[in-house]
Formats: C-alpha cells, sequence, structure tokens
C-alpha cells in the first residue's frame, strides 16, 4: 500500500457504489482528490443532505422529504388508477413519457429471494392497505419484463384476486423504433401471440 | 421531476464521478438511499476525511498525508534511481511487482493539451529541481505506452538531455502470457524491432 490511509480508505468506501469494483474506485479517488475536489465536496454534502432528508411518502412508498409526496398529495392526478412500479426511476419514466396521470405505488425493488428480498421489504402490506383503504378501479401493474419483475407481478395478481380489484398489465410487443431482425425470440413470440386485428 | 429535490442533487453530484453519466447516478443514487445508507454515510465521510488530509509528497508529487511519503522517508530504498509514472495506481503495481527498490516521481497525468494539461500541471519543474539537487544515477520513465504517455516521456527525455542525466524506458514487447494471435500490430513490430539475439 503505497497510498496514504484516507486515500485507502476512500478507496474501499467507492466499492460500495453498486458496479464499482476496485479499479474504478481507484479512478474515482484519483480523480477527486487530483482533478476534482469542488467535486468531491459537493458529493459529500449531496449524500449527507439526502440522508437527512430524505425518507419514503407514506402513501405510495417512493422517495421523499414529506410526509406525502408531490405527486400523492396533488389534486390533479386521477385517484382511482394505481400504477405498481419497481423504482422511482421506472416512476420517473412513466411520468415523463406523460401518458398517465394516475397515482403510484413504488415497490421499491422486485422479489428476489437470493438477495433476501421478500414481500415484506417490498412493502407488499403497504399495497394492500392502501388497495382495501382506497376505492381503486384499476390496478396498473408496469414491474419490469425480467424474471423477477414477472415473478413480482404475478405475486401481487394472486393478492388481489380475493379482493375483487381489476388488474391490467402493460402491453408487451415490439418497442417503438424496434428493428425485427434485432428482436429477440421472447419478444417476438409475445408480439405474434398477441396481434391485433386491424380487418376481419 | 419526481424524485425530491435532495436526491436530484444527489444524482447530480454523483455525475462528477468519472466514468458515471445520469443513468449510473441514478442507480447509485437509489442504491444508496435504499439499500446501503450506511455506505453512503461511509463514503460522505470517507470523502470528508480525504479532502482534509490528503496533500502531495513535497518530494515525489505522489498523494501524501505528510510532508514526504512512505516510500520517500524510508532509508531502505535505493535513492540513486528515480522512476517517472503518470498516477499512483501506476506506482502501485510497480510496487506489487516487487521488482524496483528505487525512488519514484508521479506526474499526476500526463501532457494533454486538449484538457489543459501541460508541463506545469504534471509538476515538470519539481521534477527537475529534484533531478537537479540529488545525485540520480537514473532516471527510469515508465508512463504509459498511450500517445499522451509517449508524448510525455519524449518530452522529459528532451529536458534532461542538456543535464547530462542517465534516462532509460521500460522494455516493450509482448506481454507475459500475450497470444501472438491477439497482439495488436503495434505490439508486434515493437517485439520484432527490439528482439533479442539468443545465440549468435
Amino acid at each position: 500500500m503505497a497510498d496514504p490511509r484516507s486515500v485507502e480508505v476512500l478507496k474501499e468506501a467507492l466499492q460500495r457504489l453498486p458496479g464499482v469494483g476496485p479499479k474504478s474506485a481507484q479512478r474515482m479517488a484519483f480523480h477527486l482528490l487530483e482533478r476534482d475536489r469542488e467535486g468531491a465536496q459537493q458529493i459529500g454534502e449531496a449524500l449527507r443532505h439526502a440522508l437527512l432528508k430524505v425518507n419514503h411518502c407514506s402513501r405510495c412508498n417512493n422517495f421523499s422529504e414529506t410526509d406525502l409526496c408531490g405527486i400523492c398529495s396533488s389534486s390533479k392526478r386521477d385517484d382511482v388508477r394505481l400504477c405498481v412500479v419497481e423504482t422511482p426511476a421506472d416512476l420517473e419514466a412513466i411520468e415523463q413519457a406523460g401518458v398517465y396521470q394516475g397515482m403510484y405505488f413504488v415497490l421499491m425493488g422486485s422479489l428476489s429471494p437470493l438477495d433476501d428480498i421478500g414481500p415484506e421489504q417490498l412493502g407488499i402490506d403497504q399495497l394492500l392497505a392502501l388497495v382495501t383503504a382506497e376505492k381503486v378501479e384499476e390496478l396498473i401493474l408496469a414491474t419490469n419484463l425480467t424474471m423477477e419483475g414477472q415473478a413480482t407481478s404475478d405475486f401481487i395478481v394472486d393478492l388481489m384476486e380475493p379482493l375483487g380489484v381489476p388488474v391490467s398489465r402493460l402491453a408487451r410487443g415490439l418497442p417503438m423504433g424496434g428493428e425485427l431482425e434485432y428482436m429477440d425470440s421472447g419478444t417476438l413470440n409475445q408480439a405474434f401471440a398477441e396481434r391485433k386485428t386491424i380487418h376481419s
């Protein structure tokens, strides 16, 4: 270890970031200490501030600095529709598409037994309580089309059945701009199975 | 922006890390706030501590918490040999190979006019002063075999010529475990040009 102790400590700490191994951590530490000390300060302060301020919305479970987040406390949303997403990034993507005006529930992950993420970690109880307490006319499942996302979706479908809550899921098929030549067979299978009649 | 302000600020701050764009920053912020708040705290503290403690060794220019770094203040090193490297990571790699017992000078980068990194930023004056003040019997250039690294090396060679300091550079050729089939033509060219006679 030719590096001083506090550089080693910093390199180790940076490896707690997802996707960052020893080499990237080394590069980041070098960059911050040699070329961008202001940036290092900015990151440190942003972390401290976020840790202090950010909690979860008591209704939708998304990150929030207030008890209710901006969407849950808005009077302009269609509050009989509830869209279930895995992460804040997914919610953001839907908001930016501007196609949906209802409410959300953010699971903050997907079922993943290997990572010890079960129904409890995903706040499924909170979702159940919400659906029971409020007049939800449509629960829209918008989890990812991955193994974990689909397992999560299936789990919620089973859970909602006895409650008689109408449940839908996003359409599956070719993405816009998608070229058949480059589509995986799973997508093509879905696109064929759910093809729409134009003339009959 | 559905995310609370302090999450946005954190995502922006994380983008100051090299190689981190909006998507990775989003993923990192989510991970830290939802899955690893302890890690977030650790990173924040390591940054604060490193910014406070880490400076440069007054002799070799490497990161150091003290005026002279561990290597420069050691009495066990061969102090007539001086190896010039670009970064602390390069120094670390050489130390770990265990092949070299001399001193170092760390440029903290390489000549790169596009990034406004010239001789001044690399502490070339400090290197010159060091070589003039101390009895250096061999200056070993160990910059990277990139365009920037070679330009830096050439620059130092020209600089040392009038001083009469003996200068060497690391050998070039096939890396250990290298398979000819996968070698680039530049490496093969070097390996042929600098081939060694076994029997003559």
